[in-house]
């Protein structure tokens, strides 16, 4: 593995712009606590700057991390450019790899949300591979998906695929990139009784695409509950 | 369109005051999305200050506005005095002018509050177009409209019309007009599987009546699950 | 009404100690409303200070109370030594006074809490004008009252007596002070799809007493819809 | 009991690292006031420092602690080496002891978070004093024991093992330490209707075991509420 010499690895992650990626991830992984998304030492994220890739790493406190804390790969050579010592990269990082490498993402979200956790064990009960929903404003506020353009209309079904969740998170790599496969337009990858994978071209995309979907999900719980149907 | 010169423009959303309608619009939406009312880039907010009617900006994130991210617009011309560049003025501008000119509106909100949207599809499985609910204190905290005086009382019932959402917000306009007119004393309409309108004399009017109404849909929606009627 | 002059009114709200009534108020109101026990304008709390009592303003946005917002009134001769201008007094003030005098209360706070409205449905659709539970390691948390010691034990069952809404909220005042009398040991007194009074000796047993009752009012709640029996 | 002068008792409470344990503890129990699960003045902490065991007094508002309140307990003598004037010291003290001896733990947190209460409440309900969920993501956030390396597995059933309430948190001692051996893998044991106690070898492993545990204890009640299996 080549590695940059300290300075330069530090350099990385040296920044008073609160929007450069070694802060910024910090951020979003502190408001994703507080949506219940990172809990315990679940969910990640991780934000394409160039040719560098910043992952936040494994098993620590989300809300706590620090710009030292991430890791930086090399887009090209998939080479760590600054590991932090004791840490461990996260299990994530193959999963965002596929949306960085297939989709040209900038920003790749995991969440725990206990909302998707739900939806994904209602569709188990229905035999379902695929969340389905319609008829909700807050669809509106999802991609169309990169053969298309702009956000899904209100009048557009919502449709995110399914995997099955494995022993090991790195274990979902096959299933999420045949997802991504199959799915052409989809932004986003349920993983059943584990969580969801977001991606979009930049954080404020990947972001509130995340929030949208979460509205989503609880918004379905909570029909479910009352009897209302996702789909006509 | 006539536009003033930058300076002039950037006058408009520069003040040290945080109840100026530049700054204030950033610190409502702040609250608003810990509500849940503002998730993605869902909902919105607008403030009228003399002739000069300030609106956050559409499809973007509402808890980081700035005061630089504010359109103003000419209370009497309708043309926009500033328009920041980049960003686009919300779709929910001319429902808010609905509201501005129909009922002397100060302030303006739009939330996607995911209690609006349930309680407006257990009106549709009910096959209703007015949610309907008596006997809570919290009535109390809603204006009994423009014809009487006051707030409504304990013993007044509370009725607010529910219109069908459409494929693009601004297409909401003649039906929120109609609904205004059909409604001389509301001072909210609920949209269909989409969220709320709420205007009121100025910023604490407003503001308080939304968190009344949410606070009510929410009740609905749990005595719903309880088994308790909204109405005798 | 006997007033002090000007400056001795103001003294009355000008410390720097933020355990001074005049900041406390604010600050508590600021932590009710994260709660949602303060939503809209509802709820309210005052602090007895020696003989002054100092009392929230009504019809305000709780959480953003200053402490030239406060109302105080000197216990003896009930006269209101500070008025804002503009402001009105709470509906809540002859409540509260009822608990000062009839309890020797030090603090008292009323809540619109959704959870308590709730419990009073679920007791009106039983029959009852009394909530009961028993067996939860919180209800450790409720004072055992004026005629006995500490607080409840985890084997006494919680009892807490419902009054009805009347519309005006200060047409309580004759029902409430019967509750505290037909009750002599209770600490609280529910209101019937309104909220909850709450006092104690001082800010900490009432807010600590509140914060209990409310969480078991939610657990009663979510208990309920899975079909879990309150008492034996 | 030997006690330190008061210059040495103060000085084990004295430190500007946020991380040093007289700071850690009030840091953590704001965070967990946030969570629901010191409400009142329910719940507590405590933070092994070497042979010091720091420890939250009983009966105060947990999010409001200094460093201050904190009483320090020598680890091999079982004296306080600082006890707080006016403050008494926790009822879990002993509890967190048995955590401290018999599993060698850094760190012990107990809450009374409504979901921990409502799965014990289902398990009564079904004639269990073990709580069993298998195949969540979340399960990976718990430690596998003593005797066995690093966390659980996704294919791991969890067991947590429940006692009965008592009339007095000290008198729960006994069965706690009985679940402790009889149950030589578990890092918590929960309590019938009052919460649960969680340990870890520092505060990182406590406060995220507590936290995944929460999560999927809200999920399990959420499951059931929506008539899903927590096992095949």
């Amino acid at each position: 593995m080549s590695t940059l010499s300290n300075p330069e690895a530090e350099a990385l992650v040296t920044s008073t712009d609160p929007h450069h990626p070694a802060n910024h991830i910090g951020e979003l992984c502190r408001n994703f606590y507080s949506h219940g998304w990172v809990t315990g030492t679940g969910g990640g994220a991780s934000i394409r700057h160039g040719d560098h890739i910043y992952l936040a790493p494994s098993g620590v406190q989300k809300e706590l991390l620090r710009p030292t804390d991430m890791f930086v790969m090399d887009y090209k050579t998939k080479e760590y450019l600054r590991k932090p010592p004791v840490l461990k990269p996260s299990a994530c990082t193959p999963l965002f790899m596929a949306a960085y490498t297939e989709r040209n993402a900038g920003c790749c979200i995991h969440t725990h949300s206990q909302w998707a956790v739900l939806v994904t064990l209602l569709c188990e009960q229905a035999g379902s591979d695929v969340f389905e929903i319609e008829r909700l404003e807050q669809i509106k506020g999802i991609p169309a998906g990169p053969t298309k353009q702009g956000n899904l209309g209100y009048f557009d079904k919502l449709r995110i695929p399914i995997i099955e969740n494995t022993a090991h998170e790195e274990d979902l790599k096959d299933s999420l990139e045949q997802a991504i496969k199959t799915w052409p337009d989809t932004g986003s990858v349920l993983v059943r009784r584990h969580g969801i994978y977001v991606w979009g071209k930049d954080v404020a995309q990947a972001k509130t695409q995340c929030e949208s979907l979460d509205y989503i999900f609880q918004l379905a719980v909570e029909m479910h509950k009352l009897g209302l149907k996702w789909t006509q």
